[in-house]
């Protein structure tokens, strides 16, 4: 019988064999079906080639390098400092012109500091002292400035609290906090944003600045939601659109985020590939009062007398920082992907006739003579040997003996 | 009725239901079929298993840290610096030696400038005048380098234009484009860069030297395509590896891209996972004539002399920026995506067979005859009662004569 | 027949056609599909809506900004920098405060260097020489230092190597490993990371930092396990929860990264979306010994003195980098991945079918009577032609009947 059996699975190999439908003349379930079948069909073409371009093979890893130069000088004329200029290597740090970049809105300037010693500055809990022994020789003071000297300075009244005596860059840098910014003329100030990227997979370059541009055009031109091609930026401008205000925002600083975005098919024409800038602020603006706003950072200058004594000319720098985030993604039609989706879309319809299966077959009133239509029950051989004898002759076996064979029971 | 419905469904629900099957002995579709299942199995072998690895789980997180080291001097001697030696410090910016360091290939130096007043420099459209009135005071120069100070200096007749005076850092920097590069010697220079990577899902690390080298062999190799486990590379090279002229970008400055790319297998032993270089520039080689192109920037050295007066030296370097970005992936067996990847192959089958319907049901000959075949069709019992009163003879042999039989017990 | 083909097939449009099934009653197989069937449907659910949490759609691109501080301060005292107080200022570099920054854990200082002639360091293969001649003028040392005067300078007998003189920044570094960590004290330094992230498609934003914390609880807490949202981190613990040991790392340097972990399920409250910290070592600890460990930069302060002259401290600074990454998922629930993922679940059913199918007719006793059973075997007109002539009793009704009486036309 094995033997027969394989040598009918070798000969039929090249029959087509395809399912038996049985067809239910039932409009409901039939018209449910083709409703179900459709919105598939709507959801295959409309968001899964339409919106998301299932059609397209993508590339997000965007090769980018970002060039920045800033433009704009401003004049202060302070008690501390004097009447002072600052240009572009005076208020951008680091000057390399990266990524991200830094501009000086705001400063405390502590000049020639030495190291030697002196009384460490009031309102640091660990610095206050009644005699010296509460200022231990060489113990570092807990958020302070140096370390204690074992002197405990005090200025009036001898019971009064007064400050250990420490060992640091002399004289500590005064604690107060700025009203106004120094240098508010930043909002003036320019920067040109170079981006140029490439999708290393299409092998496909672009720079957000048009080859068609005349310098001219790239000295006066400022970016603005008209004119998204032109890649110099005021500042003051990029800090409303990140929904800030400049004036506010310089005096305690704060991170400005400008993404630039590149979403290209590369199935139209390259010069339909635009970047896209947004820009969000990143430091988290509503805890304005809370320690955690604004941005600021210490730095040295540092300088030698003649006797060849070290001195550092201490700056706390206010400002805001400039993050240029660049992201992208490119798509080109590719069968792979197509195929995939395709298939994955078409799996869906066995979902639906899935569902319209149950409603037929339970949910109707008729379902269960579906029942008996969908499901042709059969017994095991053993049964059959006893039907063969009870009827016909060998060679008229066909499927429908047996169906007849069990009805009878039925019947009787 | 329902309830016996529901019975048949309990006792049933571990009865096995399979489609029935019609074999069509059409060798043609028959055929056809068998390809398309052939083309399905082949890609998803061939392209899901082979190419695209789909048995493994993949992370693309990578970690990693960068470390450059630069090594090399060179030896200037110009009318301006007089004899000078540039060594690593002097020549690299940041020194910290992370992914992204800056050579400096070419400079224009402008030594002790003060805050004091000068006349801008010409060309500047902004600050030409007529007289001192068309140099209101305090203004600042549009796209200049200072404030005007209300006096418009001239030389020789009194009808030419002149420049504004402002005051700023003084002396103006020269308007002048470098001709030959100062440090054309940087091409000799080497680049040490070590890669460590991690890929968090499997805990695998990995670094782009081998434990087995010597310090002799990383002191003398240099990386190059047969010798690409060299961490030392030549920055010459390097250039050129990105398709440009050592010489001629470092006159104007430029951004080359060093990406590194691990692509790992780790059912394979990790010895197998290598590290590979690419170089591409980055900024647009394209536009070598327009005004964005090469790379440059400003920074100053600020002194303070005995008197207490800060100045300083200006100095704009061009030079050659170079990013390394790394980018990875890995891939180890897991049972997850080998099943979804076979479970969406073989939902493909699925679609195939639909075709193959569509051909045997509306495109052959016979297809007619097929779809009796394929599509039984049934009527409700309602109907069915009536036909049988009526008919009994030969020609109104339907399928349903069967149904009959069995549903007469049904009505008695 | 064409036109009788596209009648029937217009009006049988809205007819419901499902799939004709055999019922096995076979209890293995059918207990098998059963068991294959509630496996898929386990993974369904279980794996990919639970745990994969399949019915989200999720934004992997996250928007982060980082700010660092460093607080600490550390006395030295050592012969060649005398007493001297080392604050943030001094150790941290660079300034800034962004995702990278770097502490100095060691120094190895050489100050007043100048640009004149001096003898190269002994041991660097290149500058050994016999005679003049072995230093041709001009030319650069491999791997040294300055380039080459031409001259030979000896110490003591005649026919001893000497080294070339050499024109550099003079006096030559001394080429010494330090043996214990200048700035030890770094250890107890702190840091504070404040994270701002911001997921662009679901338009949330978080910080590290909690609102309800007060200014005085962020000045006293310190980073742990149990206190994980306190934002305030000791260097030493980092570097130990990454696995080595301050002090010793100290002494050569080396690379912590940081990984800052988002993974917020935007179904639940935002509250619950916490960051989540690790630390690991990136720089390879395993190569302690080899060329390759450690981390340390070269940098210089240049000063200039009354007669104008450039000099500089040069600085070798051995420390420890720390890179804080941050990344990052939102997800959030979406109809579209919750259909595709139910979709292609339902999709390997079939699969489990197709598997069962080949027990039940090819590996079980009674497999080629369930395999006529479950395929009917149709043949075209001229066959059937032939049955007719043989047998024609009506008990035999089967489908070929009426296939022999729609056909008997073709035969006419």
């Amino acid at each position: 019988m094995g033997q027969v059996a394989w040598k009918g699975l070798f000969l039929s190999f090249f029959d087509y064999k395809t399912e038996k439908y049985v067809i239910a003349k039932n409009k409901k379930v039939g018209i449910l079906f083709r409703v179900v079948q459709l919105s598939i069909l709507a959801y295959l073409i409309g968001w899964v080639f339409v919106v998301k371009k299932g059609y397209q093979e993508t590339d997000t890893s965007i090769q980018s390098s970002i060039i920045t130069k800033l433009k704009g000088v401003a004049f202060t004329n302070t008690s501390e400092l004097g009447e002072r200029l600052w240009d572009v290597v005076d208020y951008v740090i680091p000057p390399q012109g990266e990524n991200v970049f830094f501009v000086v809105t705001n400063l405390i300037v502590t000049p020639n500091q030495r190291q030697t010693m002196c009384p460490e500055s009031f309102g640091i809990p660990d610095a206050a002292c009644l005699k010296n022994s509460d200022c231990p020789e060489g113990e570092p003071v807990v958020a302070g400035h140096g370390v204690k000297t074992g002197r405990c300075l005090k200025t009036g009244a001898v019971n009064a609290t007064g400050t250990c005596e420490i060992f640091a860059w002399c004289p500590i840098e005064k604690r107060k906090k700025p009203k106004i910014p120094l240098l508010g003329k930043a909002e003036n100030f320019t920067v040109y944003i170079k981006n140029s990227i490439r999708f290393p997979k299409f092998d496909f370059s672009k720079t957000n600045i048009l080859e068609t541009e005349t310098e001219s055009y790239l000295k006066s031109c400022r970016y603005s939601n008209d004119d998204h091609y032109c890649p110099i930026f005021h500042l003051g401008k990029i800090v409303s659109w990140a929904g800030s205000e400049f004036q506010r925002m310089a005096i305690e600083g704060g991170v400005i985020g400008i993404q630039v975005e590149w979403d290209c098919n590369l199935d139209k024409p390259a010069s339909e590939c635009h970047p896209n800038y947004s820009f969000t602020r990143l430091d988290n603006k509503f805890t304005e009062k809370s320690i955690s706003s604004g941005y600021n950072f210490r730095f040295a200058k540092y300088y030698r007398d003649a006797q060849g004594n070290d001195y550092r000319t201490l700056i706390k720098a206010y400002g805001i920082r400039f993050d240029i985030m660049v992201n992208g993604k490119a798509g080109k039609f590719n069968i792979i992907p197509t195929i995939i989706n395709i298939g994955s879309g078409l799996a869906l319809m066995g979902v639906g006739a899935f569902f319209c299966d149950l409603v037929l077959l339970y949910l109707i009133k008729k379902s269960n003579f579906y029942r008996d239509k969908k499901f042709e029950e059969v017994r095991s051989a053993s049964k059959m040997s006893l039907n063969i004898k009870v009827n016909g002759q060998p060679k008229s076996k066909s499927h429908n003996d047996l169906d007849q064979v069990r009805l009878q029971p039925l019947e009787a």
